[in-house]
């Protein structure tokens, strides 16, 4: 067993540690033979997690952080290794990611500004390992916002009746907003933080379980539009948010985080739109952070949260 | 103006405590007129709450505690006076209730004990002011556990593919159900507290307002059968529970209280079963409290609740 | 009774609308004699809220909003006929304010931001109806990011082992930031949003009832310094945030609002302080707006919000 | 190597279910070697939860649910080669427990019956995994609740005076008490559900890390008599309920469980009661329901919640 990567004594801190996440068809032997490994090249298993949603027949989910010396020098030998010695022989799908690497996320925003300010606010205070190239918007009115925090705005315009040609292909704002991302490199995340258009299915297979929307709503309740005026239509006592990823069918894909909030009959629908807006940025800043960590697995059209 | 019942001195408390609920269009003047009739015959408001739906046309509510002394000896003249008053004039719908008048609750219940049991327990403890002369369920199962609060259990065995005649009538076991609470004198109230068997129409406009029921679900998320499978389908983050009264539409009535419990990916089925309990028999206790004592007012499919 | 000022007919808006606060001893009648006063000059009560501390002597408050068409212009009438109508009679502590009126308000900071630009950006869109002349802090770090939101910025140096010659008079920097707030005219609220200094008692009697702290606890655990450090010490499963007036006595004050949020052992010391400050910001601006709003009203050192 | 116990193929179930819990000074290497021994044992890890208090020189803690088909036949051995082959090398404290054996539990009561009677009817119910076979009270009040249950009540009066002489040993009622229990075989936990009296130190050295009492505060807050009078006059407006472990320092032993509801300033005392008993019951059964299933580990004075 050629071990090219062995840790040399050093201080653990963020430059050496890394996340390794793994999935596969659950059997015994999992944990020994991932542990071993990362034991026999000098690592240091500082946090771990792991799932199997059934004990027999299910599937399993691991998150491990560990701390490497000298990891940066290294990394290609410690994957290629762990995927001939462990990966291979159990069909994982796995990564391992650095966690110096920050993420890359691009905001689309419409009108509505209390996520995106608070998605801001967090990177700008380091709560939150991000990089924020730019902000696209369908309408004009945040740029001075945006800016004011160093980050480039772009403004797409997106026809109120834009139906995209489902199924087919982008839509031509879709196109234009996939240009000004290409032309900043590399995008880990899509988040969107009230974006009140529909992206097509060809935009959304562009970024499999790395689009992340926030609905004004506790879903399954009130899917679609205008969530906050059936809620209280409903006469409701709690209304929520919830961040999930974004798939073809709307609304329906793997909730990532929800909460609540209590309304009584003394609400009117402005005081919902109001109470929400707390909700809907707290659980949309809690989704995202957890994904920029890598605490998010996906499994089927549910999520695993490591948190 | 002739008033017959005037407070002498005394003591506040129980007895002669009442709450007025009132319910008229909105205008100018009610407030005034209300509170000027009671401090006129001698009463003291000790609570007082009022909502309406809209500033300029809306519906008006109040719900008002106060206390006189002597009131069990003048209720019916007071009664009288606040009909030729104050009601008629703003064609108020409204009653009176005395605080020391309990109200019956009947409870109906299938296998599951949990709600059924906190119930009997508060009602038992001083914390609900009820009486619980029967419990029906359509399994003799838990004979025993509500016998040992001395508390009447009647066995009413309702076929599982029983289809109530929708829009015509009765069920033959409602019939039975009809009878059996016909022989204990009149009912205020009927709380299903997890009973499994949907009640007819016929059945329930019987007790317009008067029946409780306790969904297991954040409605409207999740109405109809099994909403806990569903739930775990879905991967939802928090599972609720929902108070409501009953009306001819499955849950579909008016939202009386609702609350939430965080679930993650480790819990599985039978979890959510477990943790849900906890949350079901709180929400309905503090629905069926609120009923009890006056606090709940019907606004189309929504309620009031002055807690 | 000369009623000089009545309403005609008008459309409910900010305009007409406003406020009475009131409280007195408790003792029949209260209610009668206010909404009376109310009607015959025309006035459509809104909402209403009350709260005696006790049936029998205890003390009555009152909060009453209400529209009257063309107020701007006989609210001084308005106030003169309600002393002399109503408020002699039952010895009234009362106040009107007009809706429409914004409050201003000073922010006292430190280096810490999250709770500031929070208030900063609801002031900003119009959830809190508040001026913000300007914002004091200790530190020229906030400096650009107060400006961006057209806001003056005064640094007043603080010595840290500074300690205000208690009971005697104000510090030299809190003579400064008099001066300063002075010069923008009078200030109806100060709130420290974070400020890490103590102020006199002398500083804090300026403004009774008008200045409002948010601790980083669950008062009252954890009073005075390193909250979160002695909680984590403790290793409680919840950690809270609390906003109260502030008095002479340090974290003493009357309570206006508290909430939690839940922590574990796998939260280390700096992430109880990244949770802890969407608990702060939420807390201290429900307390200040309810405070905006003339929702709070002071009891001895407990506080009633009719929220 | 020998390798004395090894699993045939069988069906994951409860009887073939044990956890493995343990803890050591942190070191790389330790995840391996447990999970090595454990694949080689043919075991299928189910669950694993492990916390390290400090990636460099912290304390490790590790819970794992495993299945071995067999197990009852061969846990002696499995223990046996455990301690030689791996918790020697890292000088683990640990244990082996087989999920099928239902821990003994003896519930110390006064005459509030809220928590044990929620206690009773969750072991009732199936939902921990208990035994009780007694309730020892220093009143005779809830002899009939707890024998509708079918289980033993033991009346031991303690003098309201009683002051167990501290540091010395044991006060004549607590020796009444273990002679009570002694008779009923070996007691794996004592919970105090609202027991009113103070045990002694040589009491509770007796039970090491297997007190759990029930404090209606949130500590730190509150500690000592009379909680909800306390927390009504300094205006809170949460109140919560804490369970710890017991140790030689009133309410300040480790800290399981937490929670809160809101109260506002409509709530008198008695109220603050009738809602603090919720909090209570809930916090305590979470806290016994995790200590039964081997959840919770000590690290000095916090716990580990592996929940």
């Amino acid at each position: 067993m050629p071990v090219s990567c062995i840790a040399k004594p050093g201080i653990v801190g963020q430059a050496g540690t890394a996340r390794l996440l793994a999935t596969c068809q659950d059997r015994p032997g999992i944990v020994s033979a991932v542990s071993g490994f990362l034991y026999r090249h000098g690592v240091n298993i500082t946090h771990s997690d792991q799932h199997s949603t059934d004990p027999e027949g299910g599937r399993f989910f691991l998150r491990q952080e560990f701390y490497l010396s000298g990891l940066e020098n290294c990394l290609g030998d410690l994957e290629n290794e762990f995927e001939r010695e462990v990966a291979g022989e159990y069909k994982m799908q796995w990564r391992l990611v650095p966690a110096k690497r920050k993420k890359r996320m691009v905001i689309l925003v419409s009108r509505l500004d209390h996520a995106l300010m608070d998605l801001l606010w967090r990177v700008g205070r380091g709560e939150m390992p991000a990089e924020i190239p730019l902000v696209i918007s369908n309408h004009p009115d945040l740029r001075p916002q945006v800016e004011s925090f160093g980050v480039a705005f772009h403004h797409v315009h997106v026809p109120e009746a834009h139906d995209a040609p489902r199924g087919r292909g982008l839509s031509l704002p879709e196109e234009r907003m996939l240009e000004i991302m290409g032309a900043e490199g590399p995008i880990d995340l899509v988040v969107l933080a009230r974006y009140m258009r529909i992206l097509s299915p060809a935009f959304v297979k562009r970024f499999p379980q790395r689009i992340i929307n926030i609905h004004h709503s506790f879903l399954p309740a009130f899917e679609g539009a205008d969530p906050y005026r059936r809620a209280a239509e409903r006469g409701v006592k709690l209304i929520g948010a919830t961040a999930h990823y974004v798939t073809g069918k709307l609304d329906k894909g793997p909730i990532i985080e929800q909460d609540v909030i209590r309304v009584s009959h003394r609400h009117r629908l402005d005081e919902f739109k109001i109470l929400g807006r707390d909700i809907e940025r707290q659980v949309l800043s809690r989704a995202v952070r957890w994904h920029l960590e890598d605490r998010v697995l996906v499994d089927g059209n549910k999520t695993i949260v490591f948190a």
